[in-house]
């Protein structure tokens, strides 16, 4: 049953905990707004499954979210936004946002710009005509992009980038979550899954420059990540969509969403459809503060 | 709808590819049988979930067995053998089998007898009455069982394994099954992880004889567990409990089933919730064979 308001609310979900990165970052861009939080717990992870079970995943997820009276919704989790956006966009009659884009934006504003990067011979053979320079252009910047199996296998992310110039290279990187999720956040075990997966990636691109962090559970880790790099002397410039997405949905409120009015009394609500004490207890850690209420929710399956 | 069916069918379910190893040990021992496997793939993993979305997937799998003919189910997974097998009995009108009584009863059958094992003063405290002989017993036999982290919170197994007079330390070891399905069933990380598992659980059950192997993924990386233990010095006897329940089940059907007529022409029928594709991929090497056809089933969520 769809709650009544009356000042901007927020939807923003995810399969599991990730997402309360996402929301991390809206809460100080856009305070005046309620928010509701939905963790698919029940069906967690979504990262290994197919198309067609994430996009009925995610579909359900979003319409709750519509019912509880969200006015715009954050998909917070890059697996549904690869897999699923045009089809929520495509259901839901609001706004509806997601990571990827601003992710990828977020990577190009922070590519050095063509100017400042060495010119490359496009293609050595090509044999310049008589009274033309040669054919010397630039090699577009090159990203690496860290994600669950179902987001690399969208190629999201690729196509996001490519639009803005940008050379991706994916690289799926399934154990991540759950070592994020076991807490071994600093742990030698998974500096050493990053170097082989990192290794992996840089062996087949070594003049990357950026390394884009293509799924919410992954900030947890940047430090690890950062470190590891170090050791593999590719110090990448890292990047994460958590705080580009915030900033996307504070313009979009600006642009379509001018005139609800801002909540004097903002609340935040969370819902998971598994556990709601292990939610509390896991969530606090990606959201950087204590979840107090979370209320448990059957969405079927 | 019922499949009609006039000859012996067995139906195997598991959240994913681990039962197809119960499977693999059943169609040897009871190769006269049609088998119906579901693997839940949409919904795995179970074992990091609560008691209450474990029984209603649980349940709606094992309902969906009886629908398609099943005349004896086989619970091919230790998660939901631990949280839904009552609930489980209690709403199929067949025979229902699990795993956990049949490898608390194939551990209990390899642990030394008591009267091989040297006697232990059980508290060295007690100080003998004058005339009688000192207060000495036999410490009883100690296993150690590794598992999903909602297995071992259940104690299903070590309330088994005290019926039998065995001790039990229970170790959750949420990295496995993430780890045997990237594959990485021979590799040093997942070597690493089982030498920081096992010297923990050793290092509070340093006299444990025995290891149960709680979790039906675990056999694919049984041998790297024997090398790990060697390294540790603790060779320990190694039990899983795909061959016991296959045994147990074969029992069943003798005393429960001894009418149903021997299937002329066994078949192997297997239905998958999430991909059929990937389940195929997956699902021959916990099998052992090829898989040739997969149904996809929905069965909400």
């Amino acid at each position: 049953m769809p709650t009544p308001h009356h000042n901007l609310t927020i939807g923003v979900f995810d399969s599991g905990f990730g997402g309360l990165t996402v929301l991390h970052d809206l809460l100080p861009l856009i305070s005046y707004a309620n928010y509701i939080y939905l963790g698919d717990t029940a069906r967690l992870p979504y990262g290994s499954k197919s198309r067609a079970t994430i996009v009925r995943y995610a579909l359900s997820s979003a319409r709750f979210l519509l019912a509880q009276g969200a006015d715009l919704l954050v998909i917070a989790c890059n697996t549904a936004t690869a897999l699923a956006l045009e089809e929520i966009r495509a259901d839901l009659p609001i706004p509806v946002i997601g990571v990827i884009q601003p992710g990828a934006q977020a990577a190009a504003n922070t590519t050095n710009p063509p100017k400042n990067r060495v010119p490359h011979l496009r293609d050595s053979l090509t044999v310049a005509k008589v009274g033309e320079p040669p054919q010397i252009s630039t090699e577009p910047p090159h990203v690496i992009v860290l994600a669950t199996t179902a987001t690399i296998q969208s190629h999201a992310y690729a196509q996001a980038l490519k639009a803005l110039g940008l050379e991706a290279t994916e690289k799926a990187c399934p154990l991540l979550v759950p070592l994020v999720e076991e807490g071994w956040t600093n742990h030698p075990v998974t500096a050493e899954v990053l170097r082989i997966y990192l290794s992996e990636a840089l062996a087949t691109t070594p003049h990357a420059t950026t390394l884009l962090l293509g799924c919410t559970h992954y900030p947890l880790i940047r430090p690890l990540i950062q470190s590891t790099l170090e050791t593999l002397g590719h110090p990448l410039q890292i990047i994460d969509s958590a705080y580009a997405t915030a900033q996307a949905t504070a313009a979009l409120i600006t642009t379509q969403l001018p005139n609800l009015p801002q909540s004097p009394h903002p609340t935040q609500t969370f819902y998971a459809t598994d556990s709601v004490e292990k939610f509390q207890r896991l969530g606090s850690s990606f959201l950087g503060q204590p979840l107090n209420q979370v209320h448990l929710i059957d969405l079927g399956g």
